[in-house]
């Protein structure tokens, strides 16, 4: 029996119309597709009914895959697929399975012989680092950095470091709250030179976007508060 | 006096229509604008033609930025931004910025305090890394791998260590006619149980994308003969 498709749908990365941000394709996909696999089934019926999905939401199978799923539950999320039936993986914002439980279930669709899709869409993190301007021919994402003191700033001079070892762009997001916290760390640790890039709300009208030498950030941390950033270094 | 804005226009990754692969916000700009930076003058004009830009192509201004140019002759690529005018950012497949020469525009816009806006559009590496289903938590990207033993399999060696340690997915590229020699690189000198993913011609009609063990890559490499790839590891 023939196997269905997993197709990795992204969404838009806020309040922004997702015929703006989306290409056909992902959109022509994500509106035939009755079988979904998200974090939440309530943001993700969000996503689709935005989407222009032709369906009533609650005639569409949604199975959430979040930090709760069991290792053993997730077998069971490719059910559909082995039936034949197409299945569309959505994050809650984003690419799926970048940062985020989905990549379980593609990689548990590859240990199956599933055929596996992924469609184009807005990526924070690749959005940052086009941006920045720091190189994208050696780049690394660490995801968080630690929240406190003394290990941040000892895993910022590590980041510092690799980046001029490595000629690699390091990459790390932080949280609303804490991201002026952390931009202001970044320039008291970092030596005065090294290039820090700052990406706020990407792909939407908001969008903040500057790339600057550490120190001309000192003092400048209210331009990120309270918004989710992606950090960059560059060396 | 106002200056410009730098958009950074992402293109397809192969032979298929942009209005199929392109979000309508990012055909929009390209279609708008008149003055645009590309690593070839030749390939911009038909990545423009193709996404349908309404003026003929004689009389756009492209300015090319390569590996030829000068690191002095960037700052003279500001200079319409600087008069007030948009500039487009084009790479010859994919999103400019991240594998190519265009980080240096970038990077000197964000001297002269130039607003960036990066679009949204296909990255070979974003796609091979949500369909490899390694995992986006953590990830790194290290362009080519030495093309000559032994320094090739050392690499290979390190890369395993540093997915392991670090728990990050190990990205790289290599071109078409040395891709199949790689793979089977790495199912020779991988640990027999790491995964080891590969995605060739990424949202293409001829997309060969698929995660396995690095001993089921053994004997199989012809899979990827003659095609680019994107290559990953995970532990």
């Amino acid at each position: 029996m023939t196997t269905g498709t997993l197709y990795l749908i992204p969404v838009p990365l806020g309040p922004i119309a997702p015929e703006a941000c989306l290409p056909p394709d992902t959109l022509a996909v994500a509106r035939r597709l009755d079988t979904f696999v998200a974090e939440r089934a309530k943001t993700a019926r969000a996503h689709l009914k935005a989407m222009g999905h032709p369906r009533p939401m609650q005639e569409l199978a949604i199975a959430e895959l979040n930090e709760h799923t069991k290792t053993g539950e997730i077998v069971a999320l490719l059910a559909p697929l082995k039936a034949g039936h197409d299945v569309g993986l959505m994050s809650e914002a984003g690419c799926p399975a970048v940062a985020d439980p989905g990549a379980e279930l593609v990689r548990a669709a590859h240990r199956e012989n599933i055929p596996v899709v992924p469609l184009i869409g807005p990526s924070s993190i690749l959005l940052a680092l086009m941006g920045s301007g720091l190189g994208g021919q050696r780049f690394c994402f660490h995801g968080y950095l630690p929240a406190k003191e003394p290990e941040r700033a000892q895993k910022i001079r590590e980041l510092e470091k690799a980046a001029r070892r490595d000629r690699a762009t390091q990459l790390f997001i932080e949280t609303p709250y804490r991201s002026a916290a952390l931009l202001e760390a970044l320039a008291a640790t970092l030596a005065p030179d090294v290039l820090v890039s700052v990406g706020a709300d990407l792909s939407l009208p908001s969008q903040y976007l500057k790339t600057g030498s550490a120190k001309n950030w000192r003092g400048k941390s209210d331009a990120v508060k309270d918004r989710l950033v992606v950090f960059g270094i560059g060396a």
